[in-house]
């Protein structure tokens, strides 16, 4: 296969997630967005018998080649091809919680993994897992970014949301406030600022500008509100400064997702889950993908779950699968770029 | 005087606050809208002299007529009117911290309170202060909304922020996040759900869904992610419930803003500082006012603060001001036909 070049467009592979939930569907409806076919060249990763099941009681489309073994896929520029995992054996209830659609969803994982090590994809978008099935199929891991980081051997990774020129990075995620208040030293905010730092210039900003939301009210008012911001994160931000990091901050949290998005900073850093998504989801309106930041290989994911409730109906909304198929394949051109800039040897602009 | 009827504006007392910022000026500009002409009786509450100084220096019209004293003051339904207070003194420097200015904003506010109780205003819309000058000027209070209670008797009080269909109210303000989650108790999430709904009745909102904002992630993920949802949060919601207030939550976050500027509810609890503040700057992009509930008279404030490194210049956006005077208007005004259908023995509509 001859190497991948900035006239050939990424290689993204697209997990169905669930075959229980709307991952299929969504899959298969982005499939037929002619945004997705110009931005990439998707390979379907999912049990081909349920999926060609699945479009036909949904009335799509299903005109797509398909691959069982990792060696012999051929991405296709001009139209979507189907890693076949051969998964499922049986029927698969949808709409609800089982161990074979579990195993399913964790075999489509694994084999993105193994499509990305042959060189085969450059990018995965996941579509949404369920968390309770994959447990029951007997999964270690509480969900895809655990399993991903296992895979390719990370063992430091962040998650994050992009939005256009929003793009805000969580310090911490699934856990209590109190034991994200707890989370907040100066070795977590140095390290995720230069993790930060280090993946925005991967995908092609030569200088990133990132800022750090306080922890406290008017990020603490010098001390009047809490003192994290004193003993924690400003020693941090400095610490990152020395290092070559354009850190700022911390600033106060209210106004500054608003500022970020009006190009003032390339990310903002987010002390909590809702600190970060409540501005997310205010001002990006379902246009968001989640990213997972530190992975080896470019991952975006979906920002909602399974919708069992409404699975199989031929009712769910791709707009956010879409998004992160489209991010994916973003992300992964402007990795290409900037690994032939560096190659080549061409100067990287100032 | 004659009593207020729907056909004649509501008489707002608009204070100036700290002289030495923009308050003067950003008042000064709102009363050029023709939209606060319109929707109130403009009562300007401030310095005259000071005043008229200021706006000669920013080349603006002064063509307003000044009372003194409380009683002789006529609100125009055709003109902005002053009260001037009388207060300064001397020379005021811009944009200087300053004992002589903060007794001039202590004064503005004292004097608002006092055309309420003679019944010459209906509501106060209030110019932001700076809290080092009213502390510097002998106050014992942190700023406004402490004073304000004070003044009329008020032990409770929330602060909240309105921005058309969004209304925020906060459980907790100016406290770090650490002692925001110790004060989330059942106690104080049922009194203030008491109180929010008692207010937005009393703005004409008939039958007011109030939804709660989980304090954790994924309001705590069924215990998850955090036990004070179980703990405080839920109990408080069915106390609230079994009162009769329409009580929703804890529910997540992130999403929650959203669903409620799209008009799923009429006012959302925030636990925290920025769990509120993040959504309402990130979503009302400036159009949103502050409002404090449970006082006995209206009061509406602007968002942002004195801005002295701007002041005198003129180049001050008068945005924040204008909209808190045009909802104390609305709010007055909704007060109004409020009292009116119940003393006339209207009923409600359900």
């Amino acid at each position: 296969m001859r190497p991948a070049g900035a006239d050939v467009p990424p290689r993204v592979g697209i997990t169905v997630g669930d075959p229980a939930g709307i991952g299929p569907e969504i899959v298969l409806k982005s499939l037929e967005m002619p945004e997705v076919r110009r931005a990439c060249q998707p390979v379907v990763i999912g049990d081909a018998k349920d999926l060609a099941l699945q479009a036909e009681s949904l009335g799509l489309a299903f005109p797509y080649k398909s691959f069982a073994q990792p060696e012999t896929v051929k991405p296709n520029s001009t139209a979507p091809v189907i890693f076949d995992t051969r998964s499922i054996d049986g029927n698969i209830d949808r709409g609800r919680v089982s161990a074979r659609a579990g195993q399913a969803a964790l075999s489509a994982v694994e084999a993105s993994v193994s499509l990305w090590k042959k060189g085969k994809i450059e990018a995965i978008a996941t579509a949404p897992l369920n968390k309770e099935a994959i447990k029951q199929a007997g999964s270690q891991f509480p969900g895809h970014t655990e399993m991903l980081a296992a895979l390719t051997g990370t063992s430091d990774f962040l998650m994050a949301f992009f939005a256009g020129q929003l793009r805000v990075v969580l310090l911490t995620i699934h856990v209590s406030l109190k034991d994200a208040i707890r989370a907040i030293t100066r070795d977590r905010v140095l390290s995720a600022l230069e993790a930060t730092d280090r993946e925005l210039r991967r995908f092609g900003i030569r200088a990133p500008r990132i800022a750090v939301a306080g922890l406290n009210p008017h990020a603490g008012e010098h001390g009047l509100f809490g003192s994290e911001e004193i003993l924690e994160m400003n020693p941090a931000i400095a610490d990152a400064r020395k290092l070559g990091v354009d850190a700022h901050g911390p600033l106060p949290a209210d106004t500054l997702f608003l500022r970020a998005a009006r190009g003032e900073f390339d990310a903002v850093m987010a002390c909590y889950h809702d600190q970060g998504l409540v501005a997310v989801k205010s001002m990006a309106f379902g246009d968001a993908a989640g990213v997972t930041l530190g992975l080896p290989v470019v991952r975006t994911s979906v920002d909602h779950g399974t919708a069992f409730d409404i699975a199989g109906r031929g009712v769910a909304d791709p707009g956010s699968m879409t998004r992160a198929i489209l991010l994916a394949a973003e992300l992964a051109g402007k990795e290409r770029q900037v690994k032939e800039h560096c190659t080549t040897g061409i100067e990287q602009e100032k």
